[in-house]
Formats: structure tokens, sequence, C-alpha cells
């Protein structure tokens, strides 16, 4: 029987090991053959060890190593040697030493590789990657992510441990509720023209769990939306789920917070200041335009109603009468940026359905641009001072309806940032959103829905409003934007089964409604609710962020293309009759439609 | 605002924290009203600890305090005295103080219970339990299994992460391989006639991962099988997942006991020693009659074909003659055995098919029963010495086929174990069975087909036996067997795809049925495989033990029950037409059958 067990891997010998006899076992990553000497880079997950074969040492090792090829597995004993003067390596952990090769066992040999695994900088096509994921994890970057995910959901759990929560699972054969997005169903066999449903988020389960008395629930959770796909979405995906009792939004925070500080000091050495700036909802579309502000930067939006107002400047003044309204930002240095520049920015909101960009430059003469005639000098005064411009630097304003203005003000922002650089790609910087609007108008529908979903707590100062203004009723609910994505969500829930019933009854859902959809839930809440609440992080999200990359794909071992499809094992496919007849279920689309 | 944020939880209070100011949130528990003082035990997941509403105090708190029912949810600011003189309760951790209530909140009213909270004694019907599930979960001994569980996992996971160990979550989204047990199947709206099947277990992704070079993986895994329902099977189950690579099973099994050791004393505080007995597959059915002995107590089956063969007792001499078997067990002290118990005993056995059950007692006097006659006084002698008996002890003798000798006999050990109370409840009993046969027959299809699955390595000494009597073949592969219950089972798997071509072969799989089921991962093994190997455990089955439960119902949150239905949400259910005609299926049951 072929010897293979290893006495180190290939990361770690070092000078202090030289004269050492061991055993390494790995991949040919590279091969050298020096006419007398043949030199290897054996590969494992730790790292990369030059083994050299002698023919003095081991003839037929030695004539071995002559046929070798990229990817096969060897295991080999030999003793650890300095490198020749000079030829030590500084970029390689084991750079200072060899290891002669004594005895040699090939455990595998290899089919040519699809692509380089050596040269992760060739660029291959997705879906080649994805067909052979496990050459592609092979190469390196992937493994490094999975590893990272590893450590980020290890450090996530033995702190939410460490705080008295339970990590409890939840079923994934679950319940259809067809709120929100489109479910993944499981035909049963045991009930005809019965299904299970993939659960979208375990929320109603853990609130359930609150009932029961658990205090403090978490559960990394795999969760479904049978979505049409998007770069950052998948079929199924991951969420920090959180829920504890009898506490408040100022309880969760800072637990949040240093959950956060954690994971980056643990993972990836990054001391970050808590706690977190928060924002209201209506505090932050006023200073960015967007309930997901990136951080990492500047440029508030800042609004000039007041002084537009008192200018000559009719578009501005028709807007306002329109009820419009007129934002600017303030571009640091801007005043660098051509005249073209300005054009293609006003082409890109443009886009976006805004008419017109204005603009001045400010320069130790004064602001310049053919609107400033419109404004008086106590007007630019007011102008510079409210928008903190300085000389060199570049004002944009946007006059339109609120929400084109903010939309526009966002985009353009971001724009404006990535095209000057002005993001520290190695920042984290978050903010907590919280207050959101309680409901939202369905417009297609002429109906009021639940902006997050109908166990969410309106805000306690706001209750009496439910049934004279609901539209202006605030959540206690709360985002946690990270370099503007949107990485936690959650809320305050609903304990009162009155007040639920009120918030039921504002949704405009029948008696029959609530029963079919939520009747076990509702009949929970009227045995002994705490107060309670919540959040879920989203996993792949975060390690997007950590990861440094904007491809989900690059953060899941085995991940699904934009088509749902698993081009690795042809995933969804064909299945036998007489599997569906087993489920009840026959097809209802014509057999050309059939896929695979 | 109602304040509930609590200083204490309900399990936390001692005489040290007396004259303290305390805020507490839970539940009513008992509430008993002495006239002037109500007391209440309030109670939370950590305790209980009762609390005084004194009129004097606080009039008003005292009036709301007499409507109080059981399972109330209140929020109580007070002063931690001292119980009165002699009225302390040993029993309870808290039993030393009360808490004189100051100020108090009602958070929510409960309705009366379906069935007791604070008595979990009475007996409920286990379908109404699961119904309100939180309520069941409320009471307590289900609360304590999933934080036991808790415990385990977060143990497994610190031990496999400290051991190099990475957790990667594979996909639930999986590919139908029909092979063993029936899928669960998700259809595809983008494709149609295609599905999706959830995975009975992560196999072949995780042997991949070792193609990957991933080295060491592991997954608490979720895992599915629509098959019918017994006491100890759920639709979904758990599994936690290991595989590694360039190592042996002499690698593993240390692993896996170290594991073991450290769950049991971390979670249980008991120390059990390492390494496991092993047994070979053939030792253990020869010694046990069964893969998986119970060894918490001994019992060992006996063979004594060579001293029936020179007794004169016919009934022996013919069974062995046609080809069977003569094995006996020594039952301890069982001389006490009454005529009627060895009936009784004789009758179940005649349930699994065997005809007679022979018996002898060994008293001072020397063996006696109705066939003692056919035996020499030597052969008595020999008899003795073989079975280990003493003056006292019964001896059971079965004369059958080889398969029902050992059926009956372990059947028999094991009801006689539970009969006389020789089992230690309190006791862990680990062995590894390896070496299991690679193959087996399948009379109905007159075929050969895989014991395990066809990745499973065959043992290296017996791989030219593979073509001239391949069921002869052993197979490198094991079972951890815990107190009679098989809670782990591995392999070391093929990494050679020449070796797993003459498997494939053996099995008489076309290459088209290769192609359809195994190509991608057929493929891979051809772009430089490690050898590896892994083993899954059964969480669920683990928890059982541990909690000392043969329902594994009692080890999951939200089960489903033997119907493989939540009762709680009514899942499986009838889903909208719409979302039917979404997916491209339609039933193909009548509508009379529906369930729901």
């Amino acid at each position: 029987m072929v010897h293979y067990r290893r006495t180190h891997d290939c990361g770690t010998l070092r000078k202090e090991d030289i004269g050492q006899k061991v055993t390494l076992s790995g991949w040919v990553h590279r091969r050298r053959d020096h006419g007398g000497l043949i030199f290897i880079d054996l590969r494992d997950r730790y790292g990369l060890t030059q083994i050299v074969f002698d023919p003095d040492v081991n003839r037929d090792a030695h004539r071995q190593a002559e046929e070798m090829r990229s990817e096969w597995v060897l295991s080999i004993q030999g003793e650890v040697i300095p490198r020749a003067e000079g030829m030590s390596n500084p970029k390689l952990k084991t750079g200072d030493i060899e290891v002669q090769v004594l005895e040699l066992s090939i455990l595998s040999r290899a089919n040519t590789p699809p692509f380089s695994i050596s040269d992760e900088t060739i660029q291959v096509n997705e879906d080649l990657r994805l067909k052979h994921r496990y050459l592609d994890i092979r190469r390196g970057t992937v493994a490094e992510n999975l590893q990272l995910r590893h450590q980020v959901t290890q450090c996530t759990r033995n702190f939410l441990d460490r705080h008295g929560f339970l990590d409890i699972q939840t079923p994934i054969l679950g319940k259809s509720t067809p709120e929100g997005a489109r479910d993944y169903l499981v035909p049963s066999r045991v009930h005809p023209n019965s299904f299970y449903a993939l659960p979208q988020s375990p929320q109603l389960l853990k609130q359930l769990l609150m009932i029961s008395g658990v205090d403090r629930y978490f559960q990394i959770a795999t969760c479904f939306r049978d979505e049409d796909l998007r770069a950052d979405r998948q079929p199924e995906f991951t969420q920090i789920d959180i829920e504890m009792s009898f506490a408040s939004p100022d309880d969760l925070f800072p637990l949040i917070e240093s959950l956060i500080q954690e994971i980056l000091s643990k993972t990836k050495n990054v001391e970050i200041p808590a706690p977190f700036p928060r924002l209201t909802y209506d505090e932050c579309i006023e200073r960015y335009g967007t309930d997901k502000p990136d951080l990492r930067f500047a440029m508030p939006l800042v609004r000039i109603d007041d002084i537009a107002k008192r200018s000559t400047f009719t578009v501005f003044q028709d807007q306002l009468n329109a009820g419009g309204s007129i934002k600017a930002i303030c571009v640091k240095g801007g005043a660098d940026i051509s005249r073209k520049g300005i054009d293609s920015y006003t082409q890109f909101v443009g886009t976006l359905g805004i008419k017109g960009l204005a603009w001045m430059k400010l320069q130790d003469s004064g602001l310049s641009s053919s609107i400033v005639k419109f404004f008086s000098e106590d007007l630019q005064k007011e102008l510079i001072e409210q928008t903190g411009a300085e000389s060199g630097d570049l004002l944009f304003m946007v006059a339109d309806t609120p929400e084109r203005c903010n939309q526009g003000l966002d985009h353009l922002r971001r724009r404006i940032a990535r095209d000057r650089q002005l993001i520290d790609e190695n920042a984290y910087n978050f903010l907590w959103v919280t207050d959101f609007p309680l409901f939202a108008w369905n417009d297609d529908e002429k109906r009021i829905e639940s902006e997050h979903h109908p166990f969410t707590s309106p805000h306690h100062e706001d209750i009496a409003l439910i049934d004279t203004e609901p539209l202006k009723v605030r959540s206690s609910s709360y985002d946690l934007v990270l370099n503007g994505y949107e990485t936690a969500s959650g809320s305050q829930r609903i304990h009162d089964s009155e007040l639920q019933k009120k918030i039921f009854e504002t949704l405009q859902l029948s008696s029959e409604d609530i029963y079919e959809k939520f009747g076990f839930f509702v009949e929970a809440l009227q045995y002994g609710t705490p107060p309670h609440l919540g959040v879920a992080l989203g996993l792949d999200r975060i390690m997007m962020v950590l990861c440094k990359t904007e491809n989900i794909r690059d953060v899941i071992a085995f991940p699904k293309n934009q088509k749902a499809v698993d081009v690795m094992t042809q995933a969804p496919s064909a299945v036998a009759e007489e599997q569906m007849k087993e489920l009840h279920i026959k097809s209802s689309a014509p057999k050309e439609l059939t896929w695979t």
C-alpha cells in the first residue's frame, strides 16, 4: 500500500528544518528540467515547496519525474536541504529550502486541465471555470475566499455563542406564503396536490422561537428566492439570522457592531471604530439621495431651494413652483473637470431622466459658469457657505422632482467618486439607517402594503397615525449599510396581537387571508409574546466586500450561473417519468421546451 | 415606551444580590394569592425567580397582579429581598431570595394554553404539542435539548476548525441522481421540464472539494430523503460531514475519537476512553450477530458448531448438515428465569422465523435441561468453558441458517438485556466496525450492487478479487456504532479513475448510465485526485443518545410528524394555480385526493 501520510504540508518547511527527513504530498505546480536535476514546485492548500530529483540520489524517481505533467499528485519522502547560494526565493514562505527526493510515489496522473491552474492571471470564461469548479478552486483565489468565509462564520458563531445566542436549525421544507418573492416549491409524494416551499427566510420561525422563550437565537441560514438573477444574486443565499427578546435597537446595535469589529479584527486584522453613525431614513435620503449611501467618501447632497428661490434663474424657480427641489453636490478640486467632462456627466444623469445638470466652478476669482449671473453676490456667498465649496471646487446642481433629484445626485456622486478615485478600497464604512416608513403605496393595486413585512413594529410615537395618516408612520426598523451595500436589515417586531390585527386591517387583509397565510402565527402571538427584535446579515454580500469582488459566485463553493444552472453537475435536469408520477405531477410545458 | 431591558435573567439572583434594584422580564409560571401578598414565579430560559406583590408597596401593581394568568409576559422593577425564615427553596437556584415588586409593566397577556406549560409531567398528545411547538418548547425539555444541540455543534465546529478543517456550504438545490433513496425534487421555473433535487448527502461535492485541493472539509449539512418515516427518521436530517485528503483510517479514527471525547467532556462532563474498540464486519457479525451491537452489556454470541457436531442431539446435527450453524449466548444469573420466561423468549425468536430455542441452566450440580442428555460430560465441560458460563447462568442456543441464527440471537440478546436491566443508561459505548463487503447481491435484479456507494474504495488486499470473486471483496469502509446505533459511516474513496471504471464495469453500469449520472465526477477524477476519505456522523441520532430520547422529534426545533407534515404551519399545502403554472407543472392526481 502506498504511503502518503504527510509529516508536513507544502507551506511549512523553513531553514530550521534543514536536515530533517520529511514526507510531502501534493500537486505538481510547475516542473523545470535542468538537464541533470529536475525541480518541481509541489503545491497544496498551504503553499508551495520546491522538490528536487537528482539522478545520483534516486535514478528511478528521476526517470519518473521526467514524465511528470502538471497537476499529477505525488507523495515524496526526502531530506530538507538549503537552496544553492543565491537561489533563495523570498516571495515563497518555503523559499530558503528545497527537499531532495529520496522516495517517490505517484498517487494520480492528470489529464491536461482545460485552463491553467498555475497562472491565475490568465482570464478564463466563467462558465468554463464553473463547469470545472474543482479546478477553479484549485487555482487559489476562490479557495482563499472559502477559507475567509469559514473564518467569518466561525468567528460569528463563537461571538454569538459567547453572548448567549443558541444556534437553532429551522426547516428547509417549509410552508409556501407567497408574499414578496417567488417560492421554490417541492411537491409532496405523501400528500397529492400539496407542496412544501423552501424558506425565503426563517422570519416567522425565529419569531416563534422568541415566543417559545428561547430568548436569543441565531442561525447561519440558507434562504431561497426564485427570482431572476443579477450579478449579486443567487437562487440560494445565506444570512446570519439573529433574534432576541426583551431588547431594543439600543441593545442590538452595539451587539452587531461588536460582532463586526471582531470579524474584521480577527479575519482581516482591521480595527474599525464604533458606534457606527446612524441616520434616520429621512435624514439619509435628504443627505445622500439614497438609503444605502457609500460613506467611504463625503460629497453630501445640499438642498439649495432657499437660495434658488431668491435667484433670478427661472429654470430653478419653475421647478420649485412645480413642487420640485434643487440640490447640489460639491466636487472637491473639481474645477479641473473639462467642459467635455461636464458634458459627459450631464449625459449620464440624462439617462436617469434628468434634463439638465447645472454647474459652477469656484476659483480664487469667485464662482464662474453661464448661470452665475442669475445669483446676486450675497446669494453666491450663501451658496459657497452652504455647500462648503473652496477655491478649485466644482458644484453640480440638479433641479427636478424630489425623487429624481435624489436619484440623479446619488448616481452622480458615486460615478464621480469612482472617476476621481475618491474611494479607499481598504476602508469599511458602516452606517445604520433607521425609521424606514412602515407602509408603502402600491400604485398598481391602489392599496397600502408593508414596506418590510407585516410583523414590523411601528415606531411607538407614530401608532396614533396608523388610522389617520398611515403613509407617515415610521417603523422601528433598520438597515446596516457597508460601503454602499445593504448588508443587514431588521426590525423590532410586533408583540401585541391587537396591534398586529390593526396592521393587518390597514393592509386590508381579509381574515381569511390572514388565517390562510399566517393563522398559526397570529394564534401563537396570543399565548404570551415577549417584545423582540432581530436582524439578518447578508453573509454573501459581506463576503463580497471582504473578498473585494463584485461577483457573488466568487464567494460560494458551487454557485449557479446567471441562468440558475449549476453548469458542473447540470442541475436542474430532466428526471424519470416515474419520479414525477410518484409526486403526482406532470409537465405542462411542451416537450420541445425541455432544456437539457 | 415600556421599559423591559433586564438587569438580570430569572436564573441569576442569589443571596449576595440582596438589596439590589433589579429589572426582570419573563413569563408568569405560577401565581399564588396569599390574601395580602401575591407570589409569582417569573420564568425565562434561564430559570425561575419568585416575585412578590405587596399592596402596601404598590397598590396598583398588586391589583393588576390579581388578574394575572399563566403565561402573561411581565417586566418588573424591584428590590432583591431575602425569603422569609424557613421559606427558602433549595430546589431552585434563586431559592434564597425573592424580588419585591416596585414597578410593573404587563408586556403581553396570554390566552389559556392548550396544555400545561408549568407541569411537564402531564402527558400531551404529540400532534397537539407539535401544533403548538412554541409552547411545547417553552415547557423546558425540548428547549434543553436544543441548547445541548447548540453546544454539540459549537464544540464540533471549534474542534474541526482547530484541526484545519474548513466549513464549506454545498448547495441545497442540487442534481437528481436517483441511487439509493428517493429524491425530493424542485421544479425549475426558468428551465421547463427540469428539476433540482435536494441533496441526500454532499457526497460527490465533498469529494470534488478534495479534488480542488481544499484538503480538509466539514459541514453540518442538512440532507433530505423522501422515504416513509419511522420514529428515528425525518424528511430532512443533519449530518456532520467530514472529508480529508492524503490520509487513511488510521488518521481519521483518532480524529473522530478525539472529537467525540471532547463533545462528551464539554457538554455532558463525561470522560470516555479511546481508542474505541474495532471489529471487522465479519468479526462483528460472528460475535454479535449484527453490525451495530450495543456494547453497554456483554453477552456475546458463541459458535458451538464443533460441540454440537459431537453431541447426539439430532436437531443440531440436522441443521449443521443443512449448512446451518449453532450459536449460544450465556445469560449471567439467568438460571432464575422461569419456564414461563423461557417460553416467552422462545415465542419472541419464533416471530423472527426461528423454530426453537434450546436452553440449559448451570447450577452447582451442573447443567440441566431436557437436552443435556445429548451431551457427554466432556462436551458439557467444553460448552461451559467456551460460553464462559458459571453457576447460576442460563445458556440459550439457536440452530438455524447462519443469517437467522445471528438475527435471532442479536434480537434475543438485546431483549434480555432490556428485561434484566443490564443496560447502564449513562454509558456511552463506541465501536468501529470496519471492512464491510464492497458489493452485495441484489437477488431481485440478479446483479451485483454497491453495499455503500460506488465511490467506496475496495480493501487494497482484495483488488485482485474484483474480477474473480467480487462478493468476497472487502471495502475500506467503516461505521461507528454507539450504544447499538449506527452513528457514523464512511470510507476511503477511490482516487484512481481506472479503478473507478473497473468498479462501474463490475456494477454493469453502461457508459451512458455513468455519463448521465456521474459524468462530471468521473471527469473530475482524471485531473489529479488525491487519496481521500471521509465520514458522516448522524447528528440527530447522536443528539437522541445524548438527550436520552428515542424520538427524533425531541431534538429538532420544528420537526415533521410521521406523515411528513409540519402540523404547526400545515406544510405541505395546496398552492395557487398560478404558482404551478409558472413552474410548468400540473397535478396528475384527482382533486379528491387533495389532502389539505
